[in-house]
């Protein structure tokens, strides 16, 4: 086989035992799918095997015979269950050689914190023959590349923050000199407040002619925690064209949806709402029950919050509504605490006492207990209010646990400020 | 092949284009692995797969050549995608039946909704001959069990809230009886407070020398946000015996630990801390900066929280810890916001204020800006007042970006309140 052939396919393998189990999942092929994708490179398969050097084996030979591109994550440490290298010069025959010079760097690595390399770490400088050697800054197990009879085999280490680096430095470029011209081509939105089966009966007699024009655009449609999330792919080889249809095509789907498309770039509502407040330069402040300091969390977890968030008050009592939102006691008593009119006090009273442009307030039953026929777990009443504006309120009754009605109340929330200012 | 022979090792085949792109990750291969695990039934190796009938065949033909029990999980839907049932088809040359009472039954699944069962759907009531039918309430596509030259075959489908039950229900129960009689028995802790080296340097030397044991006992470390946790496994025929034996060690590692030690039942720290303030009628209140509501709303996480947590203020800007926490001006300005005086304040004036038994005060500097170089990003202050006791104030330097800083400072807050009240 010719060396020239473009590389079209490949596969993922992990190992280690420990990505059996029931407490870890390999997240490491999610980060390998999404840059072989940006190469025009197509994930075919993709496998998890405990340290079991046979087991192994079996797997590599199969992938070999019919994937370019086979990467290997994990098992490149220095003791006896790391395996990795073994296997694949098992299958393709060829020796493994010690290389000196990694064995310095590992010395060296343990020299700078004052120890002495172990015996065992020696294994980590054994090389296929042929291969180049991925340097590792951030820990002692180097990656390996190597070219074999026309297929492309990499040797990654199993941490993340070793992997990533290695990837994008060393194993991105020369994968994508022997790839196809073809790239992947990329555009996303989001949307809130809206069921997937309806923004699929909205978007679906749009992108379904996409799958048979040329280049094909492909849509997915997820359903995320409080978001839809529309993803389109296009495969192309020139790149000015396919940016152009593949924008072209989100702005066609977003254009059908409306205003409840809040993101088409990725960013989250949180984000969203804060760029939106940083913009026209305005301040918020929650008062909050059932979320209990969720909503507060999502709007600072934005990196420069500090500039539009003044603040607020968790209150998962009434005295203290009365106490930090100055919530009238006869109002609670007249509404009860999960009502409209409280909803709209703790929302005006948290922002006058903190002098905001905006606050919300959020009260409701996020359960397991203290559901009434009435009101059962899950209704939650939102209020927003606004220097200049009528308040908007809602009751809402999300589904789930305890944890997705806190979730969907903050998103909720987020979204009709998003919506009333933006 | 005798179909007695006990069914000893499992493989996953997980069907999806989706689940190879970079959005999404096969979770179901994690509930699996645990109900195997419980049968004593090794997961060997688990792979993903798009749809792709030859594909798929390949993968599934190698599957039952070396191991006693296949699950394929998706790929059962109504859509010319859904490759799984003809997939297992070809391998095992068994034809596909249709059985007329599944489709009766997804005629009215949909006439439940006022719909017709659209034509397509009549794929769904192929079963592989011999199989057993797998009901599921949750969707329209039924499961299949295969008993196939002394193998199990397991066809279930993808979305986790039809998959699980169905396995629980109709799945473990016959993969049981023809499982050994071994079982998998576990036990686990978690840690706060030591790094992952610390704990292992403590536990190494005990955990060492059970792997040469018989019944030999496995621990793993894992690293987790804000704790350490420790999972011992040990496979057994004797019940009795197993669960002392695993409860015996892990004590003997908890004793080797200390009172670093939070959870020895799985419970994270917020309903750890939760119980503890139950248990002693004891009422909570937080004063957060740096944290920005995370800290309430992990408290409020915990169900029936309502009873101790009082609630509290996001105290972001200077004047609001000065309104809701009674913070005096000149202490912040004597000291500056992030600093041990103004978290005792925060601690003290929001216990005072709602009148609870604890206050929290969280202050710091969560990043990206914000640092100098004597309070770098990381750096942050936690209060803890208790009634009765002399406040606790430490000054932390937590590592990483916003998200770590805010969830460790959370984390820490809490375990000083543990430790305190404990």
């Amino acid at each position: 086989m010719s060396s020239d052939r473009p590389l079209r396919t490949a596969e993922i393998i992990a190992v280690g035992s420990e990505l059996l189990g029931s407490k870890r999942l390999d997240t490491n092929s999610l980060f390998l799918s999404e840059r072989l994708g940006s190469l025009g490179i197509e994930l075919r398969t993709k496998a998890v095997i405990g340290d079991d050097r046979a087991g192994l084996a079996t797997l590599f030979r199969a992938a070999v015979e019919r994937s370019d591109v086979i990467i290997l994550t994990g098992g490149l440490g220095p003791t006896d269950d790391d395996l990795t290298r073994d296997a694949v010069s098992d299958v393709l025959l060829l020796p493994l050689e010690e290389h000196p010079e990694i064995i310095t760097k590992i010395e060296q690595r343990f020299a700078r914190r004052g120890l002495q390399m172990p015996a065992v770490n020696r294994k980590q400088a054994q090389v296929l023959r042929g291969a180049t050697v991925l340097d590792n800054p951030h820990g002692s197990a180097p990656g390996q590349f190597l070219e074999h009879q026309g297929r492309v085999i990499v040797l990654l280490p199993g941490p993340p923050r070793e992997l990533q680096p290695m990837m994008d430095n060393f194993v991105a470029g020369p994968l994508g000199a022997r790839a196809t011209k073809e790239r992947l081509y990329r555009a996303q939105f989001f949307v809130a407040g809206r069921s997937e089966s309806h923004v699929e009966e909205l978007t679906q007699p749009i992108y379904s002619r996409w799958r048979d024009s040329d280049p094909k655009i492909e849509t997915t449609i997820l359903a995320g925690p409080g978001q839809i999330e529309l993803h389109l792919t296009m495969r192309s080889d020139d790149p000015v064209r396919a940016e152009a249809t593949v924008t072209r095509a989100r702005d066609e789907l977003i254009a059908a949806v409306g205003p409840d498309v809040f993101s088409k770039d990725g960013r989250h509502m949180e984000q969203v709402v804060g760029d939106l407040l940083k913009d026209r330069g305005l301040t918020i402040a929650v008062a909050e029950s059932c979320t209990g300091g969720l909503l507060l969390s999502r709007l600072t977890d934005v990196a420069g919050s500090s500039a539009w968030v003044r603040g607020g008050a968790v209150a998962y009592s009434n005295d203290v509504k009365t106490l930090f939102a100055d919530v009238a006691t006869d109002l609670i008593a007249a509404h009860g605490a999960v009502s409209e009119p409280v909803a709209v006090a703790l929302a005006e009273g948290i922002k006058k006492k903190l002098g905001s442009d905006i606050g919300i307030g959020v009260t409701g039953i996020a359960g397991p207990s203290g559901g009434t026929p009435a009101k059962p777990v899950g209704t939650v009443a939102i209020a927003v209010a606004v220097t200049g504006l009528p308040a908007k309120v809602r009751t809402f009754s999300f589904p789930g646990g305890r944890a997705q009605v806190k979730f969907q109340s903050t998103q909720t929330a987020l979204d009709m400020v998003r919506r009333m200012v933006g």
